[in-house]
């Protein structure tokens, strides 16, 4: 059924026996990673959805490819300069078309039951905040929505009516495994980590650890930002920070595990000794899948069942916060709370980028952040009260850690690399 | 408070802010192993509990010793001879109590809100059926019920509105798991086994176990009957009949997964490729804890958490069904249904008995079971339409068995054995 003879009001062919109508769904970030894997679970199941928008950063061609075959009807492109592009691109299909900022918005504002966001760093924030209407379910895979803004992007979509759904695989699992009781009796929450690339390289090595090896991640296939996160771990220092606020679980009542094989997600502690924990194989169409149930009524993924006992089993190690120093302050900045994870994390933000661009090595990126939050008392900050204020405090950072990067007796680390050339990713 | 006071109508301290009133719960089996975790989650909860009666089977002093800790309203032996040792332990405590088949019933007909089922074998189906009322909630431990009188029994629940609730480790933790979502859309259940003290043994050697040996269960401290039949996996089996009655799961749906530290003990497969796991410590408390919670309100248990950690990991392989046949033969029953569980679980009685009194050796269990199946047609016999009706067949069954192991040319396994004297246990 084409978006046409939907308009025309075609009825759904009467041997459909789907017992929900189909949802309609916008997907933010659909070129990415988590997008490109919605693309795959929503074609998969063409009774259950209707496409409404796409939304793309850079790439025309692509994004134009999947508003073609979602048979969407609004294709946004974040890049105002890929707008000739996408029109060219999309040019008799009766696909209408936006680029930059306003047609982001425009496609998260358009009617839509269902939003997927996983528009990814703080980018993400205003386009997510947009698509919060009465009644919707968003669909979380933006982590910095909770990082950069957690206290006042939870009342907003507490005061919205919006239905939230984790799309991490950590949080749709522990979602999933809070439904088994009540959440006062639910005494800890463990996320677990695979470890990363670098789980077993000692710390001379790390030291000199190259971008292309920071981006090799043993068990997920994701996008460059998040791989630099999991090789650092500051990846699981931001998810503890979003589980905090997704889950109202207290900071001391969350914890990190590293497992490296990553089928388990996260392990809800009970009070009663009994821990329910979610699982599954590393495959991001398995969360998201779920994501887009409609509440616990689950859809179909044509998957091989995990076989445990080909498997043969799982290991646990805890995590090392000496080589891995970003946990470690992003623990921290949970325990601090107020605008310290806003600093945190746009401080980590600029420095994985000049990491990724050989201004400077592997150990500098904690390097970076430490003296950010250090430079900004980011421990004293009050936690921004709205979502602008915590994009005003997420620039006023950026712009803190690029004078430190660019401070000649900082980070130290950045004197390591000085013989190297900047490598692209 | 005794009795006594509550008899008084002596009102709950002041400074007691417990939510709800206590329940009153009787716990037929209290001298057992079951029994008495059970009697160590009741005492921590003095606030949540009083305690009607206490049914236990020949050792009047532990059971008198029970009902006074307790401050239990009645006691019952099953043991007629019992009885008068019973009374005379009992006297000037304001204890009633009584002994023989009757008094059991009586302790399990008695007021309570929870009843307690953890009385072993075929013995506990009568006063696990004579404590369903309407409005309980029957904390199960017998798996006889379920795998003896499946049908029926999960039939006359379902008449008398009561709420089971699992206290076996596995299907407790699956009872949790199996809250993350609808039950149609669960597509396979796991319930894993730690493979018993014999796991790594060869043929050869398994073939001359002892008894002994057979009791030495690697995680799981439990009575004689069940330790034997966790050696020979027949446990597991049962197991299986009893998720199949307990959540309604098709025999091909359910199956075995060895995992010798006993920390996860069952998984439920979701249609959308997510997995939810019940773990805990191989602790009789957590599930019976849990068992014992009202609906979804969980109980404290004082219990160091689980380190994952520091557990370093866990391993996961296949069941053998070659040298455990017995796993085999209950896989059979189950996916026959009708009388072959009944008749499987009678047969099985007997074999251990049998192996525990030196007769047969460890392969002999597994053939004078298959014996008993085959000779039996226990395949094609119908299922049970009563409990009653079970237990007559349970009858036939043993006595079959019975001519099956005085049968001079068989249980073949027997020959092995004929150089050896009886071994007490």
């Amino acid at each position: 059924m084409s978006h046409k003879e939907r308009d025309a009001g075609v009825l759904m062919p009467s041997n459909e026996t789907s017992a929900a109508a189909p949802r309609r769904i916008t997907i933010l970030g659909a070129t990415g990673s988590v997008g490109r894997s919605t693309v795959d679970v929503v074609r998969a199941h063409p009774e259950s959805f209707v496409v409404e928008a796409v939304v793309g950063g850079r790439d025309a061609a692509a994004l134009a490819d999947l508003a073609i075959a979602l048979d969407a009807r609004f294709a946004a492109v974040a890049d105002e300069a890929a707008g000739p592009a996408l029109k060219d691109a999309l040019a008799g299909s009766g696909i209408a078309c936006g680029a930059g900022e306003s047609a982001v918005l425009e496609a998260a504002e358009r009617e839509a039951d269902v939003v997927l966001a996983a528009i990814s760093g703080a980018a993400g924030l205003a386009p997510t905040v947009a698509a919060m209407k009465p009644g919707r379910t968003i669909a979380l895979a933006n982590k910095e929505c909770l990082v950069s803004a957690g206290v006042a992007f939870m009342a907003h979509a507490a005061r919205m009516g919006v239905t939230l759904r984790a799309v991490d695989s950590e949080h749709n699992a522990l979602e999933q495994a809070l439904r088994a009781g009540r959440r006062e009796d639910a005494i800890a929450l463990t996320l677990t980590a695979s470890g990363g690339p670098f789980r077993t390289w000692e710390r001379a090595r790390l030291e000199r650890a190259s971008v292309n090896e920071a981006l090799a991640h043993p068990t997920w296939s994701m996008g460059a930002k998040i791989s630099i996160d999991s090789a650092t771990l500051m990846n699981k220092g931001l998810e503890l920070i979003e589980a905090h606020h997704l889950f109202g679980m207290p900071a001391d009542r969350l914890e990190v595990l590293v497992h490296p094989q990553s089928i388990v997600h996260g392990l809800v502690h009970w009070r009663d000794g009994s821990i329910t924990a979610g699982l599954g194989a590393p495959d991001m169409r398995i969360p998201i899948v779920n994501a887009l149930s409609l509440g616990d009524a689950r859809l179909d993924l044509d998957l091989k069942r995990l076989d445990f006992a080909a498997l043969g089993g799982f290991t646990f190690e805890p995590a090392d916060r000496e080589r891995f120093r970003c946990l470690a302050l992003a623990e921290a900045a949970m325990a601090a709370g107020g605008g310290a994870p806003t600093v945190l994390n746009a401080a980590n933000e600029i420095a994985v980028a000049a990491f990724c661009a050989g201004r400077i090595g592997f150990f500098g990126i904690a390097e970076a952040v430490e003296r950010t939050l250090d430079a900004m008392s980011a421990t004293t900050l009050p936690a921004p009260a709205s979502v602008a204020d915590a994009l005003t405090l997420d620039a006023q950072t950026r712009a803190r850690t690029e004078e430190i990067l660019q401070d000649p007796k900082a980070p130290r680390d950045r004197r390591i690399l000085q013989d190297r050339a900047p490598r692209p990713i």
